[in-house]
């Protein structure tokens, strides 16, 4: 990237290091001059494909050379995929932080667990407070979203008004009572906005998302039609607004309250402690006293919405939780949509718990979940209130950015004003131009254990590879100089077959690696290359021959 | 199983060997007396914890005990679920197979693959028509499905009436102008039906499922409204009537048809020479000869509408097909619904097209699909033209088996009398009574290349541990007599880090090995279980410690 400084306009830069062509890890770098502010910094689940991986962060080698230029990273709210990478990239970049209330209460939670707390700088914000990084002021405005105190991002830059709204959805009735401000929307907009960058998530969807306060109104009448029965609800930790309405229904029809799964737990503490959510007196009970109460007195809200195997949901279905099982006739709901690709583990949820007897709402059958991502009338309402000369669909899958730059097209926008970026991509602006000039390195850093980014490509190739067929490891003990058998070979097998019942295929698997290396030894064969590439391509051939498969095949030659 | 022959009233026996809480290897065996038949022997995909698994079949160790009972199999139609594995158990058990004209081409095909085809005798019927197997009759009824040439099945026996209606949906308007015989259901429902089974898989869903005949519709709707860009329409390729009528729609519009994806020309190649598909005089053409039209006189018709790897569409949106590429607005229809698992893939697949600058359509979008089930309504009509004493609700997981009985119930039908079963039970009926009297051995027998059933739980065991961890093998040459250490210890490691960046690690795990070892040697430990034990739980303790992963460990002691 040249240094622009020098030339007597300096261009606003714009790059996204994740959240584009993919659901998850939002990261995105404004760079002017000698500033650059990191809005988010989250991480993603790993795909199928990545084995054994525990979660995967935005690749910030950009960021690691540009360190000293960082003035800080302010967040727009406190979902993993915009909060979770910060334990590990603040390792390496460390430069202050800022959100609001809540949302730095859960990065609290996190950094403590990595022992980080006392190395980072946190800044606590309020919607309408603006705060100056470097040449750039960054003011923070409230939205509604399915986490309490979220806020869209206005940063004044030099160039212009970059407005990014994070994750956000237009909500009427909300639950916390404050919608989101479109009147700074439309001021902002009136001003004049160079660029805004708008949640596509759900750009696919036509209407309006429905209002949180709907789930309300669906979980009083269920809790009214169910006056006898235990009520369990499962749903997201992080939506406090959502935890408030089960709570309020279950006050309003006399019913103490239970809390159970690890995050569920920190998640209500975390809010009840900084008065996110409202706990009515005498209505939470520690999980442990429910035997003291009969069904009908009794909600508990756990975690597992999206059939996650250890959560508390999966565990209670599988007769597995120490406090909690179910009984016939419980009423279970899944306050939840299933998030794609846990389709099946939320079937298999529920197939387990109405086996036990329970009735399960979920939601094909009752509107017991609204998004917290606007659907194609709210995000025209962003675009037709900020009235931005370019436009970024951020958020999203590919099919997402497109339906979202089709819906600013729809409203007369110019195809050329509109940029579907690719990860890296550096947008460059002016007061009366944007381009893409050139690339940055990103990537997905894979996290597995403890280890960051030494789990790469070949580690994940192998680990499929072994998952498929399994293994076989060939041992030969060698002379070194001679290279006479000594002792071996020796195969052993993972993942194969079950031995015990194939020892024919062994015993010829054996003989076809030892009829391989009597001939290296008459023919004074002995470089270790050549002789372990014959043993893999001979037991490779057989075995293929024999059972259609293609077990990793391990050499291991000693030399004695 | 007691031998109830010696009794004076005989028993019929149902017991579902697959296709309860689950969707997939259907079989259903009935028995009375002397006589076995068996309903349908399909195959289920690998579940994902399945890893390397390329299939799934029934375990049939209850038939292969009783084979000298079995009068034949009888087929309701030509999908994977339920003609799949029949290459398998038709190893096992040489019976004849009786089957509608598309279902036995679609199973003659499968057979010559895995060269039974000389071994196995095939009878073809026709709807109407009535099979005496034993003391059981077997009559094939016509019904409407997402495959042509499907039937239910009505069997006499000397207990009474039993229908199974395999897989159906009530189309008026199908495609090859026969509605599902109402009037045959509601006859034998007159005479008394004494059990009926049904299918579950779309229980849960409220009204009607709409007519194959409007997808037609919108199909000519969007060739209408594309009069000038090339057109791919993936599908299931047993859809022939699918395939009818986007073929229809090519004629009506003066396009070409070109085939590609090995099961679509091959499903395309049966039904025509079958005369289930009508394709019009010089309307298809071979792949290679695209290049010869131009854009808006193209359809091609694909595979890989659920987003499957090697499926042709899948290579079109890598840019690996030989023939086809993705050009700019191409309008690519996809006409299916993902089936749960398979979401991401068509995602994926979805993005890749967009990208390409295709014009994609699919589910979300237009209504491109209709299933081939019955919906609630339907399947009250079914409950309501059979009136069967007993019930039992099959083809579902547990929550459409549990939705279909309550839809019985809300029809009137005393709980007592419907059967929610688990595969194995054995479900007893006489003229007036049936209760589930014990159970068979029933399981999964999973294929994995040639192999089946040789890969049980502890090879997918080790094959998990290894995706998830990798491997470290840990190889020590001792002298047999004294267990002095001649040469080692090596570690090889797969699947766990990349070693040239952990050459730390991996030195740090020498060492401690390296040191277990010599404690043995000082201690005069020659015991390997203890030597091997002591291998594993040290470098385990050493490599959680440091990385918080637990490769699986395989310590090999060579004897020299």
């Amino acid at each position: 990237m040249a240094n622009r400084r020098s030339k007597p306009k300096t261009r606003l830069k714009v790059i996204a290091l994740g959240g584009l062509e993919e659901i998850g890890k939002n990261m995105t770098v404004l760079e002017y001059g000698n500033d650059i502010i990191i809005i988010d910094c989250g991480l993603a689940f790993p795909e199928d494909d990545m084995l054994g991986i525990d979660l995967v962060i935005p690749d910030i080698t950009y960021l690691a050379k540009n360190v000293e230029k960082i003035r800080g990273i302010v967040l727009t709210h406190g979902h993993e995929d915009h909060i979770g990478a910060l334990p590990y990239v603040l390792k390496q970049l460390k430069v202050p932080v800022f959100g609001t209330l809540l949302t730095l209460g859960l990065l609290e939670n996190k950094l403590r667990e990595h022992k980080m707390l006392d190395k980072t700088t946190l800044h606590t914000v309020v919607p309408g407070e603006k705060v100056k990084l470097g040449e750039m002021v960054v003011e923070f405005i409230h939205t509604n979203h399915s986490i309490a105190d979220s806020v869209a991002l206005a940063i004044q830059t030099p160039v212009g008004m970059v407005i990014h709204t994070g994750d956000f959805k237009v909500d009427y009735t909300p639950i916390d009572g404050d919608i989101i401000d479109l009147q700074r929307f439309a001021e902002l907009g009136s001003q004049g906005v160079l660029l805004l960058m708008s949640d596509s998530t759900n750009a696919e969807r036509k209407g309006f998302t429905m209002s949180e306060k709907n789930v309300g109104k669906v979980f009083e009448r269920i809790f009214e039609e169910t006056p006898r029965n235990r009520i369990m609800v499962a749903t997201f930790s992080s939506n406090i607004h959502r935890i408030q309405q089960i709570i309020n229904a279950a006050y309003m029809y006399g019913r103490k309250v239970a809390i159970i799964g690890r995050s569920m737990v920190n998640a209500v503490k975390t809010a009840s402690e900084l008065d996110y959510l409202w706990v009515p007196p005498r209505t939470l009970i520690d999980i442990n006293e429910i035997k003291n109460y009969r069904d009908e007195q009794l909600v508990i809200i756990t975690t597992g919405s999206q059939g996650e195997t250890m959560s508390a949901l999966s565990r209670i279905a599988n007769s597995e939780h120490k406090q909690v099982s179910v009984k016939p006739d419980d009423k279970i709901i899944i306050s939840a949509s299933a998030i794609p690709g846990n389709e099946k583990n939320v079937i298999r949820v529920v197939n387990e718990l109405l086996k036990k007897g329970a009735d399960v709402v979920y939601g094909g059958i009752e509107d017991i979940h609204v998004s917290g991502h606007a659907r194609q009338e709210e995000l025209k309402l962003m675009l037709a209130l900020t009235k931005p000369k370019f436009f970024m669909p951020v958020h999203g899958e590919y099919m997402h950015l497109s339906s979202h730059r089709d819906l600013a097209i729809s409203m007369g926008m110019d195809k050329k004003n509109i940029f579907v970026n690719k990860l890296g991509d550096v947008l460059e602006l002016s007061k009366n131009e944007a381009k893409v000039t050139g690339t940055v390195p990103t990537g997905q850093v894979m996290v597995d254990g403890l280890g960051v980014g030494d789990v790469g490509n070949i580690v994940l190739r192998d680990r499929k590879h072994l998952s498929e067929d399994g293994l076989m490891v060939v041992v030969v003990s060698m002379e070194e100089e001679t290279g006479q058998i000594v002792a071996g070979p020796d195969i052993i097998s993972r993942g194969f077959v079950y031995v015990r019942e194939s020892e024919g295929l062994m015993d010829g698997a054996r003989e076809v690696v030892m009829k391989a290396l009597q001939e290296c030894e008459e023919k004074n064969i002995t470089s270790w290359n050549y002789i372990k590439n014959l043993i893999k391509d001979t037991l490779k051939n057989y075995i293929w021959q024999k059972t259609k498969r293609s077990p990793m095949i391990l050499p291991i030659i000693m030399e004695v």
